[in-house]
């Protein structure tokens, strides 16, 4: 789905921005870049050097003196909008825009353009109407100067999250929501009954300190359950802490005894 | 709640990046930058032209030799990560993060810090530790070299997508998601400063009663972070099990003393 997504940028000033635009669609997977009216010497060195290894986007990178062609084969074409113009068009933000995706790639062939327009006015009302969709990237009200590349990197982004949502549902497995943490775990979750072990281990402890008074528990232990339980203990960590309050334990009864005999006295 | 959204960089090699980094955070309404122990100039001529505007910030950015004074005050600290760690810790997308955000930010003085690491090497493994979440920005299999204004535009994008989301149901009740727990809660959280003394606390108790060998701490402390900064805990919470270190600390003190001078021994 990706590799059918054009990023287009039309009457681009600075050289920087069109390397930093292919830099920002490869981190998210995009591959098409259609160049239209460069204004300025478009690929140069400095597009080179800003595109950081995304190079080849820009050897392959399509060019051409209007719009027309760029968006021939297209299926769905989207103008990214600094704001609504006075005739209004179906307008969409980056997040719905993201939701649309996958249905308008539905069609084996089906070819997606996102048309971004000049640094400093943006895409011409001529160009916006040639647009099915308008998307607006909402910025402050009091600063809304997003960079060129950084608005390619929103929208690809937004295409990236689109194609994962279809990656997850075909795959049906979602890997990172099947551990608590978002991400594969090192060791596995604790169950119930060693949790409970743990509990009834720590009150013990806190029990033979002279910490917590059973007579007058106020809310210690549940603060303490509320806490723990809230963390998802690993069968590592509980063993650490239940090694911690062994040793505590020791600490304890060796009170008043010689150091040497702590380990005997369990 | 934009406001409050602190954008910490680490070691930043390059002072355009930072100029393009405020920019981004600029576009998005985020407005606190505080910049650790720079590599390059810091804030030169090269970063006030990439700011394009958005000098500001520069000007009101905070200057760090290390990273704990940049997080002093924060309740939730989420460092951008590129890849899982040999250490699992939580990992959010993100769209995850976004929707977390107004839950975390619901309490006046809440404040978030979002760090970003080295444009060559990202956060160290002692930086990541220090965070409660991680987030990762999804790239290409092939090809993940996000730009780091660049990760920060995506980010200050989803920050802001989280603050329009609060607007537009600011009307409605409060939604399930509202603080980090998705319920009311009865004490504020712990802030960074706080919850760092109370590792050096554990750490130092640990050390004293003979389970940790700093000379070999294998993965020890490690692990703990891990486990108490997952939890999130309150001022509460914390208080409660730093009464219970100084409780251990006098029993190791009163070690072969009799019990009765365990009082005066701190």
């Amino acid at each position: 789905m990706l590799e059918r997504i054009r990023i287009v940028l039309i009457g681009t000033s600075h050289p920087g921005n069109i390397g930093a635009a292919a830099r920002a669609m490869k981190t998210m997977g995009l591959e098409q870049l259609a160049l239209v009216a460069p204004r300025g010497e478009g690929i140069n060195p400095e597009a080179i050097a800003r595109a950081s290894g995304a190079d080849d986007i820009l050897e392959r990178a399509t060019l051409h003196d209007t719009l027309e062609p760029a968006l021939t084969d297209c299926q769905w074409v989207v103008g990214a909008s600094a704001r609504s113009r006075h005739l209004p068009w179906p307008l969409c933000s980056p997040r719905e825009f993201s939701a649309r995706l996958p249905g308008e790639m539905q069609g084996q062939d089906s070819t997606v353009a996102l048309v971004f327009g000049r640094e400093d006015k943006g895409l011409t009302n001529e160009e916006l109407q040639r647009c099915h969709t308008h998307v607006h990237i909402p910025t402050s009200a009091d600063y809304s100067s997003l960079n060129l590349a950084a608005a390619v990197q929103v929208l690809a982004y937004e295409c990236r999250q689109a194609w994962l949502t279809t990656q997850a549902s075909t795959a049906d497995a979602l890997p990172g929501s099947a551990y608590p943490f978002g991400v594969e775990w090192d060791n596995p979750l604790a169950n119930h009954a060693d949790t409970e072990r743990f509990f009834e281990h720590l009150e013990r402890t806190l029990i033979d300190i002279g910490f917590h008074d059973p007579a007058n528990p106020r809310q210690l232990m549940a603060r303490l359950r509320r806490l723990y339980m809230r963390s998802r203990m690993d069968v590592m960590e509980l063993n650490m802490l239940r090694g911690i309050l062994t040793r505590v334990e020791r600490l304890q009864d060796g009170n008043g005894k010689p150091a040497d005999q702590d380990d005997a006295s369990r």
